[in-house]
């Protein structure tokens, strides 16, 4: 039986197997039961597909004055009006082999939390370009502990607060994270604190202790499999860490609530964007295959993480094949209380002094860096991407053209018989062959060398557009030093709590110091790979170019 | 002192030298004694420099009134109205070493005859495209001989044209080249004749006897010279043939002449036409270069030819190091009277029986396919001229922009101190300098191949464009020995007198197979010649890339 419903915002199509939607538009629903937040029905326009639930208002038959109250989204409203998209439809999932249907919605409702979008906002945009940059983050509650333990400072926030002034602007990250109210000591000292993250005096300054357990993982066979009568499709991969040996399947929203517990969790440290999210076409062979190069890239900058990778939620998300044990390390993940701020709390830093001068030196001096990176990685991004184009189109033309002139001149040199020779039309026509080869391998070229250049290169502008708010927690709590020492040299605070701020924000420098050395570390390694790869493929280009000249000129030496 | 002078055409300056004058403009003229056609003056906008001197017509001071009977122009008057451009001026030539000033005037004397323009009215365009392709050859007179001697035919011309038609288009190659006064026997035999070609039967029909005494012909040396106080400049070339051992100096004019005298006498000889004349920047280095490279060309396909290179009038070119003796020749190859008609009686031809018939189809066939080969040259010209614009810009650009955006990312490396590594940023430097070599290498690499393929194209295009007259001149024979025939037949003309045309349409049947033998005898050599050096520098090309990748790879190594 079908329902009438009301669009409460515009909704634009995307893939096949949705439809637009227009405010206010009446609709048909041919089931109220929404899957993943999407419902099938009809538009005034006779179009039948999906929708998303939370864009419109059911119209129940018994009472059908009322257009309040019946909106049958599970799923948060949309803020952004008509331009909003909603996350990909949250289908439920069927994974390779080890769960039947029934089992799927139990093992997707971890969907159910409007958490996603709200702790994407909270980099403010970046590489997935998924997130509102003018909208505000109403949710700062969520980075503290949800149950404030016994208070290890001696003094309460609230005499505090009157002596050192909070931020005004509530928004900023420094406040948002959590991180002022660190440095204030506002974050009580957790009764028992089961993890730790050791920071050490490396050669070049503080850097992350080495996770004990290392591991690497590998990410295969991205499997389309279907539901919904073929309706909706998704695709799995296949996820093998070194340390466990047998392989998980994950499937992109999987990667996706991982992503989001790390950001919640991880302050001051660059959290690897995932691959861009992708409603139209995501189903082709190039995108399956671009999401897969870039979550390996993702998982490889993960491992390679000493904090990140010792991460129980990623433990949990790189073993568990067991969705009843899913279910449990899932809440077990959602309810961990060392996020945000309380996360600076597991920091064991070195004893060495820092002068906290030097120490905002170097930050400078990394802000500034990461300012040039940013924008060379976004100039090559652009000239690489532009090259591909080049590739694919005008190079591949030019040498099918050539290759088409060649075999046009061959077609003219057999017209007249008596003095055609054969060997030397054939050999004309098997040049005109070659360049056409040639304007394919040019056109395949960029799947060698330019696509994973693009890759690292997305990579990088993910994690360095994170720094700019991770710098600012810095300076936030550099800022808290000077002018609580300031109100201590005129007797306005006690030289105890001054210290105690101090101390606070030499936690905060010291991490972040570890996290801008260990970008360096892996920036390092990962440009030099990228170009001995870009190098090495550009090097085969050109020699099997070469070759295949080489064969096409041997062909007139006995003309 | 300066006179007055009105501009009786406009002229579009094309040279720094030169300057612009409108039609009704008032110049003045710094003197009335023009210089190879060219006048020194200043227009009403004050711009000083050179002009043609046809163009304008000079007010004399002392009858103030009149404009008529005044031009100072020694060369023909423009007869195209405002878009005609005179040719490159003839200037005095000052060669290399041999000749001092004063005798200049001498040497350059043979330009004073207008026979220049008028001739390569006569191919109807082509490759030169300097030709009007609506301006009526009015001087067909120029190919019949000066003197007729006793005719060797038994019947006066004006009794056979009452019994066999002549074609009514007086322009019709086939009447303008004197062919089908020679076919119907109206070209009386010479009473000497001291030259004389052979056709030979081969195993592919009918072909040229080869030259006696082969030889070929260097060019070199494109040597700048200025002269008139460095206002004027020319470039002359080193010419030296194998058989004579020592080198001659021509210009460009030169070969102008000789390429006329060519035309006038050759019929149903595909002449190879000069390279372009170019106006604008022909001082430039590049087309000094590709003028000498398609000189080069030009001068191979003579000597290659074996009745082109027996040429007396070539060969006076080749030799003549001496003013006075080259006056001479030239005169004498001007007074040649075996050309056009005539010199289809110089021919000596084989026995062997051929059905006209066969003959007709055989250059049908070769109709059709110098039709297909001149399009497949036109594409194969177009592919490579955009290829040439494509590797100067688009490649290059390319290419450089990669090289860039590596030295960007290079020098964000260097922001940080602490973390930099000399060595990678180095070598990633390195490798941005590389692609921007790389692109100079693109942007270079058409003087290393393609610029040879469109020269050699380029002389094909204007073979091929002298068949449609060449072939159209046989067709017109044997409409003629058809049309005889039947009026044997019917009785209305003498057995004897057809079969005069039957057997001289014979000779224009042999000639121009042998012709059409030698083309494609020709062909095949020149573009297999073509294809492997395009090939052997593309490999070259290519290999040296990878060389170039392969060092800068090597940096990767120690980092």
């Amino acid at each position: 039986m079908s329902l009438k419903a009301k669009a409460l915002y515009s909704f634009q199509s995307e893939n096949k197997e949705e439809i637009n939607i227009q405010e206010n538009e009446e609709l048909l629903i041919f089931d109220d039961t929404s899957l993943d937040g999407w419902l099938q029905g009809q538009n005034s326009r006779g179009e039948r597909g999906l929708f998303p639930a939370s864009y419109v208002e059911v119209i129940r038959p018994r009472s059908n004055s009322s257009l309040t109250d019946t909106s049958v989204s599970p799923a948060s409203s949309p803020r952004n009006g008509s331009f909003y998209t909603p996350d990909p439809p949250h289908t439920p999932s069927n994974h390779h082999g080890s769960y039947d249907d029934d089992d799927d919605d139990d093992w997707d409702d971890w969907d159910d939390s409007s958490t996603v979008v709200e702790e994407e906002s909270r980099r403010g945009g970046g590489a997935n370009g998924h997130a509102h940059p003018y909208q505000t983050p109403h949710d700062n509650v969520q980075y503290r502990p949800k149950l404030p333990l016994e208070r290890q400072d001696s003094m309460s926030s609230a005499k505090r607060s009157s002596m050192v002034g909070r931020n005004l602007n509530r928004f900023s990250s420094f406040v948002r994270s959590g991180v002022e109210a660190f440095v204030l000591g506002d974050v009580p000292m957790m009764s028992k604190i089961s993890e730790t993250y050791t920071i050490e005096m490396g050669t070049r300054g503080p850097q992350w202790g080495a996770n004990p357990r290392p591991f690497v993982c590998s990410i295969e066979e991205p499997i389309k499999q279907t539901k919904f009568k073929g309706i909706k499709t998704y695709i799995s991969y296949r996820v093998s860490p070194s340390h466990t040996g047998s392989p998980v399947y994950r499937r992109y929203k999987h990667f996706d609530w991982l992503y989001n517990r790390l950001l919640h969790k991880f302050t001051v440290i660059s959290v690897p964007h995932l691959p861009e999210k992708q409603a139209t076409g995501r189903f082709e062979e190039d995108f399956i295959e671009k999401r897969k190069r870039r979550l390996i890239l993702w998982m490889d900058h993960m491992t390679s993480h000493p904090v990140l990778s010792q991460y129980e939620g990623f433990e949990h998300f790189l073993m568990c094949a067991d969705d009843k044990q899913w279910k449990l390390g899932k809440r077990r993940a959602e309810k961990d209380e060392m996020v945000g701020a309380s996360f600076l709390l597991t920091f064991q830093i070195p004893s060495e002094h820092q002068d906290l001068q030097d120490v905002e030196d170097r930050v400078d001096t990394f802000k500034a860096f990461t300012k040039k990176m940013d924008d060379s990685v976004l100039q090559l991004t652009n000239v690489t991407t532009e090259l591909v184009r080049k590739h694919v189109g005008g190079f591949r033309k030019e040498f099918q053209k050539l290759g088409s002139a060649f075999q046009s001149v061959s077609q003219a040199f057999t017209l007249d018989p008596p003095y055609s020779s054969d060997a030397l039309n054939n050999a004309i026509s098997h040049t005109g062959r070659t360049y056409e080869t040639i304007g394919e391998m040019f056109a395949e070229q960029p799947k060698e060398d330019l696509y994973h250049m693009l890759d690292k290169l997305s990579l990088y502008q993910g994690l360095l557009s994170n720094f700019p708010d991770i710098i600012h927690l810095q300076k936030g709590a550099f800022a808290k030093v000077k002018e609580s020492q300031r109100m201590s040299d005129e007797g306005k605070m006690d030289q105890e709590e001054a210290d105690g701020v101090k101390k606070r924000c030499r936690v905060v420098g010291f991490a972040l110091q570890a996290e801008m050395n260990h970008f360096h570390e892996r920036r390092a390694v990962d440009f030099k790979e990228m170009m001995q790869a870009y190098l090495k493929q550009q090097i085969l280009f050109y020699q099997r170019i070469g070759k295949q000249l080489e064969s096409t000129l041997n062909m007139y030496d006995n003309i």
